[in-house]
């Protein structure tokens, strides 16, 4: 086997996502936690960080975590080229002058930031996230240009470390696809934080402060009425989030002409094949869901097809979280997914409180728990803004894979006290 | 519906066990991160704490929960009546001078701490957990009789806050009932941060220090041999949690003459009904569980049957949690009981460094995942060493119960980073 990749094993998640964001999320948590101590009767009598050595760490454990992936595709007896891959026949591979013959070709390009078009924007120094995570010097304040994952995860780590935060979103709500109702409460905790939010609201210009201590921002409401004049801001720096897209050109995997989906990306079965026989096509690149855990599974179900074993890939229970402090997960339908399919479903929600470790763990700190059943009482979709939403939605997710029912899930024992026994409370 | 309670509503769980345990233990648990907050370039520059108020925030827990409860009867309109209650026959049930009358009758009378008959108990001062949960002086040392989940997560809270504590355990290790190689590795932990393990060890005779600050006890091995001798030691303060047994007679149960099993407890069928029609047993009455959770399914059962619902107890997949820090969580087969019940098996383990979230969390902190699987490749047994292992745990419970196999829970999706995909690497 033959793994072709021009950057750091791992990828985006690894090298520059998921893991570094949580490392530095968690110092962000340490001192959040230090500060608040009191609440516990446990008196710190001063907290500082020291940003450099957070990054250090930060990169230490990605060098680490990229040292296991090595040592799996060593122990994988797996051929790990370095260099720029480009397609030249659906069984060809060109890479550093050399050709590459094999019986099928998985394609897993991902993503990248996708920096929109605003009248300045080529003008201005901006970071993405690449820049935010190795940046050793806080700034006094921030404007985040996107108010999704990317741009809240960022947004808790400089405000949990005293930067002062805008985030300017386009939508009505900040993270879109989550839950609307848990992503309001959590935008009024980070409001009460201090963090401003300008929601409905595009960004219109750009400019360099004359004293080149910053970055002028204009903006004005998504649908302007007549009153509605552009405004203006001002950050020391300017952090782009708005999204990201598929790397599905440029290596030649156009050249081979796939079938394309009306959205224009390229076009899988249930097996992640392309149109074209044993070319595969996984993660980011499929414009799909953009998160490391698709991309994992999806990997699995190309292999076992290559390999003959029966699998397909489900959409049903991809869970999506936000590491924000607290944490908001969801899995499976939104009500406004279950709306927009005109499914029949009832919402059952309760505040976390109901879990008496919740109780336990946060002082003064509120959290829901949303279910959404359908018809059947089968689980169709659970939502969770609260420590530790990560890691307790991953039992939603199991139930709504599995297609449980509510009364099948509550005869599950469930550990007491544990954050995760809130579901049986809900449903 | 009449509920007679005696003490409070919640039971020990609520009142004296579980919900208080964990209360004060995140307490302990904000001391430390604040203490290792350097590990993660955070810095703190003194940490203390306050332990009256830890205790005075514990009762605030419990008192809001037990509201939680008391809504809950209401709410349920359930009537319920303060006072001692005597089983008169299987429908008639005298409390307080009054005879009431009903159709069936649960009985969830608990269990006791167990006190064994050590010579000297009798003189000397000892704390249970009682005692040890309202503490608001902190003993130079302590010395825990009894190794188990109380005695324990109690060691781990008074290590935490500087005490210096000595277990002893009769057994050849520490957490008897959960993975022995796990509670070995958490044995040494704790060892490092300085309690000492006496085990395979008995205490021969207690008796109060001269000054009256303190308690002498001996000791020997459990299997003497001709060299060893009776050792000795001394401590503040004696806690006993050697375990606890449950609360069968005295309330007039036995006078309804159920049968009993082997070991003497009352015997119930999978719907929790006794051999008398009507009289159903659940919680630790039972002597089978011993844990909140079990109660809690078992009462569900119970009821289910009274209300003519079809469901049936299963004990397949009951999780067993050590809150210490890190935590322990086990559920379903270990291998001890694998063995003694002739299953084959095959263990599949890694360290909880395959998870990346865990590395970035757990700075110099190892810990161990570990799944039996049986010979259709099924899950059977999951064991983990590591924070939070008593949510993730809910995962493998899930999966046990519902007899996935290792191919079957591979198909669903958990987010990334999160702990819980240790599972999914492990088998």
């Amino acid at each position: 086997m033959l793994l072709i990749e021009k950057n750091s094993l791992g990828g985006v998640c690894l090298n520059e996502g998921c893991i570094p964001t949580k490392t530095l999320l968690y110092s962000a948590k340490l001192y959040d936690s230090a500060r608040t101590a009191s609440k516990y009767a446990v008196n710190v009598s001063e907290a500082s960080f020291d940003l450099p050595k957070i990054i250090a760490r930060k990169n230490k454990v990605v060098r680490k975590l990229v040292l296991g992936i090595k040592a799996k595709m060593n122990s994988g007896n797996i051929t790990v080229l370095t260099g720029t891959a480009e397609i030249v026949d659906s069984r060809t591979v060109r890479c550093n002058g050399e050709a590459y013959q094999g019986e099928n070709l998985l394609v897993c390009t991902g993503s990248e930031t996708f920096i929109p078009p605003i009248p300045g924007i080529e003008s201005v120094p901006y970071w993405t996230h690449r820049e935010a995570l190795d940046n050793k010097e806080l700034p006094a304040s921030l404007v985040v240009v996107g108010g999704g994952v990317i741009g809240m995860e960022f947004a808790s780590f400089f405000n949990s470390l005293g930067v002062e935060v805008t985030v300017v979103e386009m939508m009505d709500e900040i993270l879109g696809g989550m839950d609307k109702e848990l992503s309001g409460l959590l935008r009024a905790e980070y409001a009460k934080r201090g963090v401003r939010f300008l929601l409905s609201t595009q960004v219109t210009g750009l400019a360099t402060l004359p004293d080149g201590e910053g970055v002028r921002y204009t903006y004005k409401p998504m649908q302007p009425d007549a009153s509605a004049s552009e405004e203006a801001g001002t950050a020391n720096v300017l952090l782009m989030s708005v999204g990201r897209r598929p790397v599905s050109k440029g290596f030649g995997l156009e050249n081979l002409h796939p079938a394309l989906t009306e959205r224009g990306q390229v076009k899988v079965d249930a097996h992640m094949q392309t149109s074209i026989p044993g070319v595969y096509v996984c993660g980011d690149v499929t414009g799909h869901s953009l998160l490391a855990h698709t991309a994992i599974r999806e990997a699995e179900v190309a292999v076992h097809a290559i390999l003959g074993k029966e699998d397909a890939m489900s959409y049903r229970a991809i869970p999506a979280v936000v590491y924000t402090n607290p944490e908001i997960a969801g899995v499976g339908e939104t009500e406004d997914t279950a709306l927009a399919k005109g499914l029949k479903y009832r919402v059952a929600e309760l505040p976390m409180a109901f879990s008496g470790r919740f109780v336990a763990e946060n002082e003064g700190v509120n959290g829901v728990c949303k279910v959404l059943l359908d018809e059947d009482e089968r689980v169709i979709g659970a939502h969770v803004l609260g420590n530790p939403a990560s890691e307790i939605i991953a039992l939603a997710a199991m139930a709504i894979e599995l297609r449980l029912t509510a009364a099948e899930w509550k005869k599950i024992v469930c550990p007491h006290p544990s954050v995760g026994e809130i579901f049986k409370e809900v449903i």
